[in-house]
């Protein structure tokens, strides 16, 4: 595969032709759909711990990985976000800085090394979407919603106080989670596997004659990672047979605590394991 | 015109035959697709106060209202709503509990009494649309999307603080309005437009021959109102000649201060002026 | 309730005061999110007669009705439209003069005169959803597709042969209904619950206290209707429990045959029963 | 940049670990986002040619390859999809087997081959946006219509009839793209570039450190194509400065034909140029 050119972190080709981080290339660079990295990312998070089946849960996991020791650990996560580059200048377009996510997540380990796998992840937004696939992030399109709180009024809980938060994801027209959390507490430190880094496999399918796909297992490298007061409590979760033949393996065999907190970080790049 | 049944509380009726507040009426009246008042609402406000032409202003009020005392005064008002019917069961589907808003309110008096009139009114959602159609509230579709402050991070600005606040609409893949506000202090009290009664014409077309329209000017009933704090600074506002013949003539002659607050009313039912 | 000005097919007022077809009211009448009838349609239909429990189509028929000499006869359609008005302004905009609709169909008679009743209906956009509002059909907000026949390729059926043709419906992320025709000759005449009127309950809710609410049975005065060729065969129709209380009860007891046709009609005003 | 595992073909690892042969990965390989090729496409074509600067065209082109013998020649394109893989499953599912597509070409010539460079492109849907990554194709998320022929009603023209189709394409709620053609003949041949190979450049960014992104220059291997009868008129064409600082460059300098047509073709796989 020729392979050639610049570093993640240089916007341009210096070379003739059209340049950009990303396609569309452009004279300029100026269309490429994604802006480089860093890229700051500041949301409000429902989050619920449950357990998968371990013998599933490794079933997801590339060989390089084992289930650790908390086998079956998973949780789900609904996000709000608003995003940046180093600029700023996305958030003069609020509908272009703004997107929702759902993951879900599973404990791992690489060499004794505690990590987060994520099987699957939806996002409303096709920016979003394209940067997950840049690194390694299995992101599909969904319709994600989540409770927010409210600082007047009836309609929502409080920021801080007790209440219900809600999330819901549907694909294609099909309800595929729905979450409930009633935060009663301030909790002591951050959910578990919202603690650890995650851990992806970049790949691109080949499409030459007997070209083999990019395959690249990795982490983000991360920086100022930022928690609000996180509050935790008693949670639901459901997760419905409306995505693929696979994922039912990952429905709830039990739900734990549910978190609710707002997070902000800077994704800078990623590294190989 | 055969009218007849159940008052604006009612929500099912004691005949025989389907019921519902609204349409579609079944056995239940479970199917409605309007539960009946009262709606509560808790929102976030971006609002930039603007001037139009007293002249087109005038042109867009009924003939019972007139300009009052200070002529050609005009708001454009986005808002990113929560809301629940008085059991709050809206709450636990946050997709559906959710919309997003934008107005246009021009000043006007009734005899003497300051009121605003929402000439145009876009809502991202159908059952807010419908509802403002029961209320006379002029909405119609839009893609409406605002700045939302996060409490971390660096992708949007502090709540309380500075920063800047920007808000577009988009209507049939066109964009109609965009505004920024930069608050900079606390206001003394509400945007003059904020804090007056809204007044609508209540307007259904006929459908049988020689039938006339409803027609009928109308306030709200407004109970619980809460403010936030509310800051403000300054603002800018474009209008884009993207919607129809008429609306050009409210595009900004100037442009007055910008306000940022979140805000919760609960809405009760209306009267005739 | 004051209810005056003009008819159903003035379009503008001759007052002071803004005018129009529908809110919003403007100046010239301009800003009307509806045109005034004649209304334009031509689609393309899958369509599956089905059977429910005839006590509960009866509860679901207003006082005046009866369920006629086929008691329990229903049938749901899918339609893919374009439309306009008389000036056909509204097909240059494609994104404007295109909608997909879902329709219940429950067989029932006004003294012995056989209609078709709507007790449920889905569309993708606003305008024909106010449009239903208008002439008392109940149409709600979905996610409506279909199969369209190609007549190159192989990524679906040729127009007029063979092949399955797919229809799904959608509201709120949620799946409600799915059916599969596979036509394999062409249909003597139209299903029977397409070749009827249909009779509607306009319905407004009340705002002011102790207003009653706007009820009127109508039909509909329809012109210039035009099939094209009809072909039928083995039909597969499911509707699922995610909509409202009352909307179980329309399930099918019974999947008879599938219809695909393309239909046109222009839609003139209603009339009282 | 590690690299293993199987070819383009090959929808699944024997390896341990999750396969796929798109993201996500999962235990079978069912969760894959992209099926393997080959795909089946058939659509509906509405295409204008016009001149760009060919100035600018030739900086929109890799240095590979040349403007060959008629600069500046380039067209606008939309389309209406619906696509299978090879078993057809997805046509059971009518809104995950439609999209819809604009594109721009520009003509170009690698070593005297005529063949047509893609800039930009636009669809309004997940599966084919990220499908088109894996090609090449720089495909980003928008808001395509286009006329529907109809056979019955006043509501669109007939097709192989007179009358206008009209295409539209919105992105992040602004008009980009409006085209008219008003088809009054048969044509003698297909739109010339609609009848050459597109030749893209496969580009994914590099991620960990000092990475160089993928970069790869590649024609499409496409079998099966079938035109309906192709139909010209004169056209209209208008592109709007609202996506990025370098699409304004390709704006139209001169209007040609418009074609109207249906297209049907399996996509195979890529070669390298």
């Amino acid at each position: 595969m020729r392979s050639v050119l610049f570093g993640a972190n240089a916007p341009m080709s210096t070379l003739a032709g059209p340049a950009g981080y990303s396609l569309p290339l452009s004279p300029s660079g100026a269309a490429a759909m994604i802006t480089p990295p860093p890229w700051h990312f500041a949301g409000d998070v429902i989050m619920v711990d449950y357990r998968v089946d371990p013998d599933v849960a490794r079933r997801f996991l590339p060989p390089e990985l084992d289930l650790g020791d908390d086998p079956g650990a998973a949780a789900a996560v609904f996000a709000d976000w608003q995003w940046c580059s180093d600029s700023g200048a996305e958030l003069a377009e609020p509908a272009r800085c703004q997107f929702t996510e759902f993951l879900i997540l599973l404990a791992c380990e690489y060499r004794g090394r505690p990590l987060a796998r994520c099987p699957y992840a939806w996002v409303d937004s096709a920016v979003p979407m394209v940067r997950g696939w840049v690194q390694g992030m299995p992101k599909q399109f969904g319709e994600i919603h989540q409770t927010r709180p409210r600082t007047v009024g009836r309609a929502g809980p409080r920021p801080g106080g007790p209440g219900r938060y809600d999330g819901t994801l549907s694909v294609h027209g099909k309800r595929v989670a729905e979450a409930t959390v009633r935060p009663d507490r301030r909790a002591g430190e951050p959910p578990a596997l919202h603690a650890v880094p995650l851990v992806h496999t970049r790949f691109f399918p080949g499409w030459v004659e007997s070209e083999e796909p990019v395959r690249q297992l990795v982490t983000s490298r991360v920086t100022d990672v930022e928690f609000g007061e996180i509050r935790t409590g008693p949670a639901e979760l459901s997760l419905f047979d409306t995505v693929d033949a696979d994922f039912p393996g990952l429905v709830p065999k039990e739900t734990g605590a549910g978190y609710v907190f707002s997070y902000a970080e800077t994704l800078c790049g990623g590294q190989e394991l």
